[in-house]
């Protein structure tokens, strides 16, 4: 937030691993061979071209960064669970792409550029982000490491957050404006359109790396403060936010007539729920044996994050 | 086909597979507690209410049908493989609503019904196929039998035929008049956009019960010839079927200016084709030691099907 409160910041955002994501995103191609040829010479790399543009219009990959650093938390090398972080990143692009469209939220930017469906048409916009959604499935079925038990049980994880209990029923209590219903009724949205996607960047590392149960419940409660915590501060940056640092409209939500946290609760009082969801955050990691700097890190990215 | 010449037809189709299919569709709720009142208290039943509209639109359910007869024949209940089974009408499913929306082929009707966007508008009918593919992917991981190497195994086969090297790659080309191209390159697009999602129909059944090498690659012919024949017996119907018997409008290729088996071959032409693929799909099936009269009579089906 441009005018947050100064604060402590633990560790800085492990660009490291948001390095290793950029790069193992950047070699994917869809196609079997994996290049621009071999998309060429299946007729389908306007298809891949499109998954790629938004794929690869960058941002902090705050949800495989935080796959890797749990996996890293718990004595995993980042590189054993890149697939699967891919994969929900691969599944956040999706979704991104299909909210971006005329008919949901029409939005013509997105992190500075054209959206997906400005940038190459409607009809391709809508199957580029059904693509992405079959090959995160693939990516995890055919790249993750841990044999069938891990791919089996990541995908169990990705697909209740991602389906009518997840993030898609979220994405529908949005649309109907069920965060009018009040404080709760916008938590319990929130909780599913972003929350259950953040969290399961996390449960995918306990899928390939299962802690003692007591650790595993705050793994847990972590990721559920995240979502939160993010889905605050996005709020408060779609007002207060600069469109310039953002890269996308500012006052959307307004503009579609949306409950939020600062319309519900007034700017500050939302900036004050931000710092206390923060709080908690870090006193959950505190609870934590491994090293867990890198997930502070990333806490504290997602409470003084202006983007 | 309404004056397809005469022919014996080797067996009845399986209704008791369909009866059993349509029942498993119907118990689905999307929700925890599998109810009505589950998804209502959710929140989320205008999502549900959409995905089983579309869903529970009726049809002959030839792809669930055709993976739990081809269980049979490998000696497993058609229980056995019904999660799996209904997974692959969800995906269907779901590529239906997209195919239908109006940045896409923008159908009206589909089966006799109004298609989704047009009963519950276009943001819903996004979310109805997003949420279809979400629950496909759920369904194997909890409810499939057989371990995580069969549920792991056939998300490998449903992600591959419906990601960018499959299901959506063939719309794509489609969208681009990929079939243009001359005879191949039109056969290569509808064995892509149509026959893989026929063909994992097999393939799912082939995870769950492995045959020995021989037999696997003539299943797997089959399963090929099976997608083949379906489409060309499409795009026939697309011209000569009736709207009635059809359920939806007649001459949507012609007007999209799609090329398609019946404009690149002619009519009569494009009938020998189907003729020809349904003797190579039956003779298929005699190599084959198991009872496949249900899978004769699947592939009689889908050519002389009037709708």
């Amino acid at each position: 937030m441009s005018d947050a409160p100064a604060r402590t910041v633990h560790a800085r955002y492990p660009e490291h691993l948001r390095q290793q994501v950029d790069d193992y995103l950047d070699g994917l191609w869809f196609t079997v061979g994996d290049s621009r040829e071999a998309a060429e010479a299946a007729g389908t790399e306007g298809l891949v071209e499109a998954m790629r543009y938004s794929l690869l219009a960058g941002g902090k990959r705050i949800r495989p960064v935080l796959a890797l650093a749990t996996a890293e938390s718990l004595g995993r090398e980042p590189a054993d669970l890149m697939p699967a972080a891919a994969a929900i990143e691969l599944v956040h692009t999706y979704s991104l792409i299909h909210d971006d469209l005329p008919a949901m939220d029409d939005d013509d930017l997105r992190r500075g550029m054209p959206t997906c469906h400005v940038r190459f048409g409607e009809d391709v916009a809508i199957l580029a982000g059904d693509a992405l959604f079959a090959e995160a499935v693939r990516l995890v079925c055919e790249e993750q490491g841990g044999g069938p038990v891990v791919q089996a049980g990541i995908l169990r994880e990705i697909s209740r957050a991602t389906g009518v209990a997840g993030m898609v029923g979220g994405q529908y209590l949005d649309l109907k404006g069920a965060g009018a219903g009040g404080a709760d009724a916008l938590a319990a949205m929130h909780a599913l359109k972003t929350g259950r996607l953040m969290a399961v960047s996390v449960h995918v590392a306990l899928v390939l790396s299962p802690p003692p149960p007591g650790q595993d419940a705050v793994y847990r409660a972590f990721a559920r403060e995240l979502g939160l915590l993010f889905q605050i501060v996005d709020d408060i940056l779609d007002v207060a936010g600069s469109e310039e640092e953002l890269g996308k409209a500012v006052g959307t939500d307004e503009r579609l007539g949306k409950v939020t946290y600062t319309s519900l609760h007034g700017m500050d009082r939302a900036r004050e729920l931000a710092a206390e969801s923060h709080a908690r955050a870090t006193a959950l990691l505190e609870q934590l044996p491994g090293d867990v700097d890198d997930l502070a890190a990333v806490a504290d990215t997602a409470f003084t994050r202006q983007s």
